[in-house]
């Protein structure tokens, strides 16, 4: 069965690792001797108490969390955030920075706005089409927080080093890019991320939350969108999304027990990158639409000499096994999404096909 | 390993139809020929919106959802849908009525009120610790609408016959019961139902939501928590619960198809609840905990002579291979949930083993 699978360059949900797939699939009528499968066991029976404390720990020492922080697990995916996210942080009287970098970023203050929240948009890079990260931006001093979407997708821009904020804390949708590099966790007051590209299946958005972020949240809200509800239930007020948690804690036992932490993923995502960028630059039938500096090693975005050989390039390689290269609908272009579970192998892969597509057609 | 499974009667997540979790082992690693995980593929892929499609087309044909009906797909479980139903129906200078039947009714009573929307509780059933439905409800005739619980999973009650409401259309929360029996839609104005019970795993609610109160929605509010964005979208907005919408399809196909539709289904639930509260109604050592009239076909609740011996009973049936017979922490005792998987076959052994129980301990 494995040997029929493809190279998966989708953009999320995403490839995920074999062996995580392997250890489910084996398991799943089953589950630890209960006789049953995972998603016929209790949220509160011992067996899944074991499954999101192993989520929640090994987030903490994958990250190296102190108990400054919470890990919660919320349905609705980031997009959910960006509605939490200023109805729990920005109080009456209160404002906040976002910094506008396409799309996602996009999305979350126009969120913030429906709910006639006070927010500036400290920086942009509408004005090249996104193609870039903004720098040295100038952010307000008495800002709750500086939103953040570390990772583009669509765009393929990602932050290389997150911006300087003069201790105001950064809220950041790392919903591409969590866990794909390591990470000081010190100038963040609230992380979040939809698990479906490098952590996990669809359907569990993971948030890291510090206690002080969390104090400023109002006791009014209703109670499944109010952050505090989460936190002081370990994400068990209510019916988790008990199958998803349990993919992402199988994923997370890979990146610590197989890959052997952030420092070792983020190595291997540099190489699988490099190649890839590398060989688009050493072509003119390729081109990278994202600026030097601002590329992303998550979504390698990139252009053909024109749409037709763009889409006869996406079709042939999936006629090759190599799939979701097709760039996200708003932007046309070609994508490929090398996450955590894309393997260097499949870089290659593409790489070759790559090569010889740009012989047949250049 | 089929053969090392247990009788299943947790309260939820509950049983699943085996045939359905053999076709998702089977298919796990390559779904339909794309070479990728149902996890791994994208939600805007042909694949995925085939999924999504059946399942909106089942339910359709289950419950006979005429084109006033809209099926949506959301995240939160029946906990966000407290708070989603008042947000989004009652607006200002409106109010709704709620009949309290206990927990679940009663959480939904505190979210409308946390909103500080206006509603009235129409009738309750707490001065007999809720073990009963209420009959003969006098409902506010400006109500926008009646939200009831149609069966509670902790007192084991159910409405046999949903109210009159002089035509105020009801909003119930079917978590419990839905697709349970054969139903007549035209009451409803509102039906949600967190998926884990009888219709698939935790992480997915449906919602079906008639067009006159999609109406009634205000356009101010949060995009992913207005019922809107997920009927303009086919709940593909952002991205789904792909996983968990993909069990819901295989469950309803397998109502449709194996077991033959509602009336079928029904009958099949009066029979193995008929069968449980026919032999606990036979003896003294077992007692039921609704009042005749209301109890539920989906939650048999009893009680045993003593705490002590409920609790050597749950572990005993344990041992014997009969899983999830304990009361919910609230109201102690004992509880066998026999969802919609759970066979006539598994609810006669219950019986085989409650009367040797108490043969040894009566």
């Amino acid at each position: 069965m494995a040997s029929d699978r493809i190279f998966n360059f989708n953009a999320g949900p995403a490839a995920l690792p074999l062996v995580v797939l392997e250890e489910i699939q084996e398991s799943f009528l089953n589950f630890k001797e209960t006789g049953m499968s995972i998603m016929e066991i209790s949220h509160r029976s011992k067996a899944f108490e074991e499954v999101i404390n192993d989520a929640v720990a090994r987030t903490r020492r994958l990250l190296d969390l102190d108990e400054n922080f919470q890990v919660l697990f919320v349905q609705g995916g980031a997009s959910m955030q960006f509605c939490l996210v200023p109805m729990n942080l920005i109080a009456e009287g209160k404002s906040a920075d976002y910094v506008d970098t396409g799309t996602w970023s996009t999305k979350a203050i126009k969120e913030a706005q429906l709910q006639k929240k006070s927010i500036r948009v400290a920086a942009s890079s509408e004005d090249r089409n996104y193609a870039y990260i903004p720098r040295d931006i100038a952010f307000s001093r008495d800002a709750v927080f500086v939103h953040i979407t570390s990772n583009n997708t669509i765009k393929g821009t990602q932050w290389a080093d997150f911006p300087q904020t003069g201790g105001i804390p950064i809220v950041a949708d790392m919903s591409s890019d969590i866990m794909s590099r390591a990470l000081d966790v010190a100038k963040f007051g609230l992380i979040y991320a939809g698990a479906q590209k490098n952590i996990g299946p669809a359907g569990v958005c993971m948030v890291i939350i510090r206690n002080d972020m969390l104090d400023m949240v109002p006791d009014t809200l209703p109670t499944m969108l109010n952050y505090k509800t989460y936190a002081a239930k370990n994400s068990l007020y209510n019916t988790p999304p008990c199958f998803a948690i349990f993919t992402v804690q199988l994923v997370l036992k890979w990146l610590e027990e197989t890959v052997g932490g952030l420092a070792k993923m983020e190595a291997i995502n540099r190489q699988k990158a490099g190649l890839l960028y590398d060989y688009i630059d050493s072509t003119d039938f390729y081109r990278a639409t994202a600026e030097a500096g601002s590329r992303s090693l998550m979504n390698v975005t990139f252009r053909l000499p024109n749409e037709n050989l763009e889409k006869q390039f996406v079709q042939e390689a999936l006629d090759n096994g190599l799939g979701g290269l097709k760039g996200h609908r708003s932007v046309g272009g070609c994508r490929a999404s090398i996450y955590n579970a894309t393997s260097l192998e499949a870089v290659a892969a593409l790489v070759d096909f790559m090569d010889s597509f740009k012989r047949d057609h250049g």
